[in-house]
C-alpha cells in the first residue's frame, strides 16, 4: 500500500489492516510522520511531534503483535492528542508561555487508555490559549488563508490534512464541533461525564468535554468503546452503563429514524448559505422544524456564566502572573464579577433547559439536526470563529456530533450538528449512519 | 405498662415490645400524646399535632398487626418530624410566615420511609426560621429559661421531654449536634449523602444533613437502617453500600477503639467547665490528643461562604417576599454579596479539609473527640447557641454523634461530639458503645 494510501485509511481500517498483517504500525506510523514533514511548514498542527519516538512506539508494537500478544482496538494506529491532556513522554503545555517546558509525571486518563488499547501516541496538538479564544499557529488545511477553528485546532487539521487518522479534543463551549466543522471532519462531544478529563486541563468541570475527530462515523465509536468508562479521579465522571459503541452504530435503526430541525435562537448569526445548505439536509431527511421550549435563550448567558466563573476560578492565577492574551484576561475578570448567586442560577437553570430539551427526544425526534457553526471557516488567524452554535448543547452536557456533509460553491465545508440524547450516544453515532445512508441514497 | 414507663422506652424497646404484643401502637402513641397535653404548654416542642390523627395510624398499625401483616422495624414508634420535611397529612410551614398553611402534596422520602417502617408520624415540631438562627418558640426541657439550640429545637426538645422516642432534625450548620447536646439527648448527623434530602427545605446542597434525635446509640443505628439510602430525587445522594446499622453497631470492635481528641481552633470559645468536662472524657478513654492540619481556621469561613450563597439562591426570593427575620435578611445580603469564585474556593478547601481530616483516621484514631457545643445550653430565648463546634464537621460531611454523657455542677448537659470517617457511620455508632462502655465500667 502507498503512503497515499495508508493516510486516507480511517482508524478503523487501519487497525483492521494491521490486525490482518497487511501492514505494519511502523508502515502506518511513518506515512504520518511523512505527511507531517511534508504539510506541517503550512499547517502548523503540532506543538509536540518526536518521529523516533513515535516509530519506537510502533515498532514496540509490532513486535507485541510479532509475539502473539493480544491486539487492542487501536493497535498500532497513530493518534494526535491535543496539548491540554498530560502525557508522561511529551510536554503538555496548554498553549501558554505559562506553562512552558511543562513536563507531567503521568499520562491523563485518556492517553493511558489510548496506549492499552495499542495507539501510538503521535504528538501533541495545538490548543489555543489554555483552550479558549487567543489562537494558536494552526492553519485550515482546507484553505490555509482561513482559521481551522478551536480551541482544539491542531487536532481538527491533522485529521483533516492526513496527518493522523484520530485526534483528542476537548470542548467547553465549541471546540470540537466548530473547528471539525471548519476543517471538515468528522467529530463527536459524547454525553457529559461519559469519558474522564483527570489530567487533563480543568477549565470548568461542569462544561469541560473530552472529544474526538476521525474521518467516519465508525472511528468516532470507536473511540468511545477505548476511552468511555467510569473515573474516580473525575469527580463527573458518570457511570453510565457503556455500550459496544462500534457495535451498536453499526446496527440498523429498528425504525427509521425521526430528526427534530432546530435553528436555535442564534439562528440569524448564521450566513445565508449555510442556513439554506442544512435547511436543505433537514428537508432531505424529512425533519420536523421544532422550536427550543420558551426562554432557551438565557442558555447562552448561562454557559457563559458557568464558564468565566469557573475558568477564573480554576486559571485565574494564571492570569495574575501571566503572560496571558488580553481576551483571557478579559475573561478571567469577567468570571470575578461573577456572584455565587449567579453561579448558581446558571447551574439551576442548565438543569431546566435539560430537562425541556428531553422533551423533544421523548416526543419529537431521535436526533436534532442545526448547524455546527454560523458558516464556513472565518478567514484569517486572528480569532477561531464563533461557537455559538455549541454553547446550548455544551451546557446541557448533550452528546453532539459534526457530519462534514456540506460543501459552500468553494468548496469548503459547512458542518452539519446531530444532537443526541444524553447517555444514549451510540444511538446518535447510528441515527448519525442512518442519515447519512439516508442522503446518498 | 404505666404511661410514665412508656414513654421511657427506647424506639427498639418500644418496637420489640409492640412486636411481641406485650404493648400496642395505640398505648404507646396515647402515653405519647398524654405526656404532650401535660408538657406541651411549657416545652412548646410541636408546631403541628393532630391526636385522632396519631392515633388513628397507631390503630391502623395495630390491626396491621392483627391481621398477620409484616412489621417494619419501627411498627407502632411515634416519631416527631422537624417542620422543613414534607409531610402529606400535615401542614410543612419551615418555620417562618412566609409558609404558613402550606401543605405538601407529597411526604418527602424520610417521612415516607418512616411510614414504610410502621411509624406513626406523630406532628411537625418546631424549626427556627427556614432552620436557620431565628428561634421558635420552643424551650429547653431541661431548664425551661434556656434555649433548646437549633435549629432543629423541637425534635431534640421532644425526645428530651419524653414526648416521642424519636425524632428528625437536620443540620446545615450545627442545627442537630447543638441542641441534642443542650437537651440532652443523643443525636447524630450521618455522612453526607447517607440520607436522601428530597423533599426537605434546601439550604445547602453541599452542607444540608438529615439527622435524628434519640435516647440511645441502638435507637440511632435503627434510624440509619429505616432512612439511608440512595435517593436519585437527591443529587448529593450517595450509592454507600448500606450496612445493618444496628447490627453493625451493636458488634464487640476486634480492637479496642483509639480515639482522637481534637480541641479545633474554636476551642478558646469554649466555657472552662465544658472544656475540663471534655478533657476528662478524653483521658478516661485513652484519646491521644491530637491538632488539626495547619490552615484548618479558615473551614469556618468556609462553611459560612456556601452556606450564605447556597441560602441566597435557595431562600432569597423569600428575603425580598418577607417577612422574615432581621438575622434572616442579613444572611442572605451577605449570600449575595458572595463571589462565585469565593465560593468555588470555599468548595475545593472543604475537600482539602476532607482530606486532611482523613489522615487523623487512617493514622490515628477511629472516632474524633471534641465538644459538641461551647458549653451547656445558654439562658434566654431570642437566640439559639453557637454552632462554631459543628460547622467543620458539615463541612466536609463526615458523621458525628452527640452523646449525653457530661453535666456541669447543675445537672445541665454539656454535650460529647464524637465524629466518624465519612461512609463508617456504623463504626462510628460501634464506637460510641465501645466509649459509653468504658467509662461505665
Amino acid at each position: 500500500m502507498s503512503s497515499s494510501d495508508l493516510i486516507e485509511l480511517t482508524a478503523a481500517e487501519a487497525a483492521a489492516d494491521i490486525a490482518r498483517g497487511a501492514i505494519s504500525a511502523e508502515d502506518l506510523t511513518r506515512a504520518c510522520l511523512d505527511r507531517i514533514a511534508a504539510t506541517e511548514p503550512d499547517i502548523q498542527a503540532f506543538v509536540h511531534v518526536d518521529a523516533d519516538h513515535a516509530l519506537a512506539q510502533a515498532r514496540a508494537l509490532d513486535r507485541h503483535k510479532a509475539d502473539g500478544g493480544r491486539l487492542g482496538p487501536l493497535h498500532g494506529v497513530p493518534v494526535g492528542i491535543k496539548d491540554i491532556f498530560d502525557t508522561a513522554d511529551y510536554p503538555t503545555e496548554c498553549g501558554s508561555p505559562v506553562m512552558a517546558g511543562r513536563r507531567p509525571e503521568a499520562d491523563s486518563t485518556i492517553v493511558a487508555k489510548l496506549r492499552e488499547a495499542g495507539a501510538v501516541i503521535l504528538g501533541k496538538t495545538v490548543t489555543t490559549e489554555f483552550a479558549y479564544f487567543h489562537p494558536g499557529k494552526t492553519r485550515n488545511p482546507r484553505d490555509l488563508t482561513r482559521t481551522p477553528g478551536g480551541s482544539s485546532s491542531g487536532s481538527a487539521a491533522a485529521v483533516a490534512a492526513g496527518m493522523v487518522p484520530l485526534a483528542i479534543g476537548s470542548q467547553t463551549n465549541g471546540s470540537v464541533i466548530r473547528p471539525a466543522a471548519f476543517c471538515g471532519v468528522f467529530g463527536i462531544k459524547p454525553t457529559h461525564g461519559l469519558i474522564s478529563r483527570a489530567g487533563a486541563l480543568t477549565l470548568s468541570g461542569k462544561l469541560d468535554h473530552v472529544g474526538a475527530f476521525g474521518r467516519s462515523v465508525e472511528d468516532l465509536a470507536l473511540i468511545l468503546d477505548v476511552l468511555a468508562g467510569h473515573d474516580a479521579a473525575d469527580p463527573d465522571s458518570r457511570a453510565y452503563a457503556a455500550p459496544a459503541f462500534r457495535a451498536a452504530a453499526a446496527e440498523e435503526p429498528q425504525v427509521p429514524p425521526r430528526y427534530a430541525f432546530v435553528r436555535t435562537p442564534m439562528w440569524d448569526k448564521a450566513d445565508t448559505e449555510a442556513q439554506e445548505a442544512i435547511e436543505e439536509l433537514a428537508g432531505a431527511v424529512g425533519a420536523e422544524e421544532a422550536d427550543l421550549p420558551d426562554g432557551f435563550a438565557g442558555a447562552w448567558e448561562a454557559q457563559r456564566v458557568i464558564m468565566a466563573a469557573d475558568m477564573a476560578h480554576n486559571l485565574g492565577s494564571f492570569a495574575d502572573e501571566g503572560p496571558v492574551s488580553e481576551k483571557f484576561a478579559a475573561l478571567i475578570a469577567e468570571g470575578r464579577s461573577v456572584t455565587a448567586v449567579q453561579y448558581l442560577a446558571a447551574l439551576r437553570d442548565a438543569e431546566h433547559y435539560a430537562e425541556g430539551l428531553w422533551g423533544i427526544f421523548e416526543q419529537l425526534a431521535d436526533a436534532i439536526i442545526t448547524l455546527s457553526a454560523p458558516g464556513v471557516a472565518p478567514l484569517g488567524q486572528d480569532a477561531t470563529g464563533d461557537p455559538v452554535f455549541c454553547s446550548l448543547w455544551t451546557l446541557v452536557g448533550f452528546p453532539a456530533l459534526n457530519l462534514p456533509l456540506l460543501m459552500n460553491d468553494e468548496d469548503l465545508p459547512i458542518g452539519a450538528q446531530l444532537i443526541g440524547a444524553p447517555g444514549r450516544d451510540e444511538r446518535l453515532l447510528r441515527t448519525a449512519n442512518a442519515l447519512i445512508g439516508a442522503i446518498s441514497d
